[in-house]
């Protein structure tokens, strides 16, 4: 590649560069580093003393003071859109209410269906857009939202609709990903079977024509769908030509992976109890495991991911807010290093390229995003911190000094 | 008492009043209600259809379009002043490193014991400063600051007096606490009751005399100060007419918090490892139970404090972030909501009290904060939420919408 500084449009110096180029290998850090942007890719980056010639008067020079650079975040794996919440329901088993009473008040994934398909996509957009907006200023600027809470037709289309309508409101990449095999809706009890027909038949095909969504997934789960009809599902995403991803072992290990390996998914999200055969399956099909602390914390789950054989056989490990009303209402990735460390024993360098990197990785985009990278989107965060770990030790004060997103300057 | 709303600077209406005058219940709620403010204090509160006449041009009045007020927050366990981090450390235990490597790269309470000691007033000012905004964005209009990482006379004074100076940053009522007896310095190992004879004769005397302290505490642990010695440190603030507050019975049942009581301290701190016994004490002892979450999750404790009997003995229960860089380097007061009821199982009703009229306990303040009540000061938040239950519920997107101290806007 010929260096053409004369093209950069703008340079960072004084800098260090966490580039999670080399997966969670000590960050790919490259200190006393620089990093040139041109029509908003990365058109050079190393050490500074190494910095071309590069003309003064046509290029915006920042000087970081010694700041760090990460690439800017991704959160793959949420559930940003959502009518109501669940406080009501939060309080009352806190209170010690029984489930009966709590059934009774409207509690449950019921209660969120049914506050999402009443709500009208505006609705739902405001609500969506300060948890986006929180998110955005934690770093995150690739994202990825599921749909889930219409389960039919028309407000699974609402749903990823807003999802969509997001992206002309705040500069994150939005990725959509279809979820009608989330739950079986109430009309459907006793019916999975022609759920998952109408799944199938009707709303994947809409889906697809329309170019609702980036990809399709299930919750392949007991109280979730069977893997045969979790098969049925991914063998109409195939059909239609749209990338999978799957909600597995999160509760028991049913084989919902090393299914989801089979038709080349993107991911495959929780997976606590997914066994050495499911991660040599993952690995084979370069599938990326996404690890969700924040439901792992918030349903107070003890089973761990197999940390050892993840590493054992060097699976990509991203790491997402998973935020949704039921299991994880915590809009905050910052927090997720944080617990990612704390719960799982995550390695600081681990937890950041679950956010960056691998992050891209499990949404498609590993060829453009989560990396400082030559070509890749100048999508950028620079940070108050002296050593990336900061990242992932503290929390609660937000080190994110700039975001630049495609080279322009968003916060 | 007279109504005078001719006096009235303030009036909230339209407003959902979350007053905390009935302890852990019901957030002594009152809906559709309204607030009146005169000189900083509060002036009148009710039901809105029970306002009395006032002159609406002398009165400022402000609809608060159906959103909940409470307390201005308190978090009265914190260690928010110190020098460095322990970001390193928290990195190398994560990547498998021995404890004498730790150790040999300067790991532990002595690292920020010498980074403190060798900071400036201004530099630790300047560090502490960002956490005691990320607080105060978070609804925290008063807290506590502890010394304990000078561990010698003139480092603890230049501690309190930062802490002190933070309050001339922001407009949060800050109360210093001197905790000399923290941790062993290196220059008094294996000559504890020495250094102890320090804290009583040099230390405290000098700090009671130039004001420097609104309380005295001690760490009363196997890896801290033993009983014998905490008594001593006890009679010594007592003489010097300081109160008292423990951090005791979070790794072992040592009897620290009975021996508080019988000075009757404010609070007794962590308590993990309580016992009947010492909860009778502190009931009898009118003493605040003070929960910190963030250390039970950041050192992945299993022991929970002593829940049953402290509700059966109705005593008073605080919530802290106890910011520090060792155990909680958590500076975040909301997420302690949600963390004590995860965790701790508290109701958030129990929570919310925990940060605001029984924090507030745990400072002394118990006549002036945490309320809202005639003649309490007027520190209040108003949160952009449809019920109490949503601040301990959720978390990620700050609910805060506007922070009053004394009666005036200062977000
Ligand atoms: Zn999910
Ligand atoms: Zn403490």
């Amino acid at each position: 590649m010929t260096i053409n500084s004369s093209a950069w449009q703008t340079l960072f110096i004084n800098v260090n560069l966490a580039t999670m180029t080399d997966g969670a290998n000590s960050y790919g850090a490259i200190e006393n580093g620089a990093i040139a942007i041109s029509e908003g890719k990365i058109a050079w980056l190393g050490e500074e003393v190494n910095l071309p010639n590069y003309d003064e008067k046509s290029v915006h020079v920042i000087d970081g003071n010694g700041k760090w650079l990460t690439p800017g975040l991704v959160d793959c794996h949420t559930h940003l859109v959502y009518g109501g919440n669940r406080a009501n329901e939060f309080e009352m088993r806190l209170q010690g209410k029984s489930y009966q009473e709590i059934a009774n008040a409207g509690g449950g994934i019921v209660s969120t269906v049914s506050a999402t398909r009443k709500a009208s996509e505006s609705q739902l957009l405001a609500s969506a857009l300060p948890r986006l907006i929180a998110l955005h200023q934690q770093g995150v600027t690739s994202i990825e939202i599921k749909s889930g809470y219409g389960l039919d037709t028309e407000n699974e289309i609402k749903m990823l609709k807003v999802a969509g309508q997001l992206a002309e409101k705040l500069p994150v990449t939005i990725k959509r990903t279809f979820l009608g095999a989330h739950a079986l809706p109430l009309e459907y009890k006793d019916k999975p079977d022609e759920y998952v027909d109408l799944v199938c038949n009707e709303m994947i095909p809409i889906i697809a024509r329309r170019n609702l969504a980036d990809a399709v997934d299930v919750f392949c789960e007991s109280i979730g769908f069977s893997l045969a009809q979790t098969e049925r599902v991914f063998a109409a995403a195939q059909k239609h030509h749209l990338p999978i991803k799957v909600h597995a072992e999160q509760l028991s290990n049913l084989g919902g992976t090393a299914l989801a390996a089979k038709y080349n998914a993107l991911s495959s999200d929780h997976i606590e109890f997914l066994d050495e055969a499911g991660i040599k399956a993952m690995k084979y099909a370069d599938m990326t495991a996404v690890l969700l602390p924040g439901a792992f914390y918030f349903l107070r789950e003890t089973q761990l991911p197999p940390m050892v054989l993840l590493r054992k056989y060097q699976v990509p490990m991203a790491i997402a807010t998973d935020a949704n009303p039921g299991s994880s209402p915590i809009h905050n990735i910052q927090l997720m290093l944080n617990m990612a460390c704390t719960f799982f024993r995550l390695t600081p360098a681990e937890a950041l390229a679950g956010v960056t990197c691998f992050g891209a990785k499990a949404l498609g985009l590993a060829k453009n995003k989560g990396q400082l990278a030559l070509g890749f989107d100048a999508d950028i965060a620079l940070w108050n911190i002296e050593q990336p770990a900061e990242l992932c030790y503290q929390f609660g004060v937000n080190p994110l000094s700039e975001l630049f997103v495609a080279g322009n300057k968003v916060i």
